[in-house]
């Protein structure tokens, strides 16, 4: 397809477009003479996730390139290509590893990961920043004064171990190895927010239910 | 206890603590005489939710004295009360009605709620802002061009019921109304970061028992 039907299909302007392929957020088409390239199915699919990460997800370019070039390296194994993919975006900044909590929330997030018997997830915590996110989300919880019981946490991690279970679930079923990356971000960038709206609703729901709308 | 001592015991400083008290966020303590207030465990805890929502959520001052506001107004039955404090937190912008994604958006949201038989969920529909998140996060998935079957959020969307349940349960062992009411907001702010760093490490977790680290 040209450009023009590219941005139809695509429903982002055909400016947008080039400004993404200036940027090498998106491969060059197929150059068939001086003025005109061909785009493929590939280009489109490419497209969105470029534009899930912009648009919905808010990331810089640089940062969206970044993504990219895990993405697109196929000298990776699946677990390591989507976790750099995944890592490379916008995180929680540093813990502060001086500071009390967060040496407690370190413990406190260990002691989680051994009762679930998550074990991988274990000897990623030097270099996850999920686990970092964690840490610096228990530290904040803590340094508030909130002395919930951990336990409360080890039922919410063990949903949550469902849902990534379906989540690969749903990779597996896109037919490339490409593919299946590229629904790996795609996915975090847009199914988080609506797992966050879900949570909310169930809540209200739930509320409702016990308490009716008094 | 003095000021001294309320800075002390919540680790917030007696300035931050004094600018709170000019704001309306936290209670006058009792005059005892000219110079001295007496300050008490209620202080205390209203000043680690207002932290929670300051620091953790980035909530800004005027919103974080409206959900006080809607926390402290006791003439409203319970899911009314959470949900009012809830629904003055940071919100997505109103979804255009006007475009078609976001009507298809409805549709597919309201499909969703009967399948799963949310039916108190359901009658909130114009007023919840959860809802309203979950419409634009559906309308951004689908406009992007992701035909993903919406079976997928089903089994999320229970997942997310039985985390809401736990945090009911949860909610019932707080001893007072107001220390509910303050819990349910608190958690809000507090356990959503939590959710979606347990589902990053559950994916990493999945992903490095079926494919390994390679």
């Amino acid at each position: 397809m040209r450009l023009a039907q590219l941005s139809e299909r695509s429903g982002v302007s055909a400016a947008t477009i080039k400004y993404y392929l200036r940027e090498g957020l998106l491969p060059p088409g197929r150059q068939v003479n001086a003025t005109t390239a061909e785009y493929d199915e590939e280009h489109l699919r490419r497209l969105r996730l470029v534009r899930a990460m912009i648009q919905v997800g808010r990331i810089p370019v640089a940062t969206v390139r970044e993504v990219l070039g895990h993405v697109d390296d196929d000298s990776l194994g699946r677990t390591i290509r989507v976790g750099a993919a995944l890592w490379a975006l916008p995180q929680v900044p540093e813990p502060d590893e001086d500071d009390a909590y967060v040496r407690a929330a370190h413990r406190e997030a260990d002691a989680l990961l051994d009762t679930l018997g998550w074990e991988n997830a274990r000897q990623l915590t030097t270099i996850s920043p999920a686990y970092r996110r964690l840490v610096v989300a228990l530290a904040a919880f803590r340094r508030l004064g909130y002395d919930w019981d951990a336990e409360l946490l080890v039922t919410r991690a063990r949903l949550m171990h469902q849902a990534a279970v379906a989540d690969l679930d749903f990779l597996e079923t896109q037919p490339s190895e490409e593919e299946k990356v590229e629904a790996a971000v795609a996915s975090a960038v847009l199914v988080e927010p609506m797992l966050q709206a879900l949570h909310r609703l169930a809540q209200e729901e739930e509320s409702a239910r016990r308490y009716g709308f008094e």
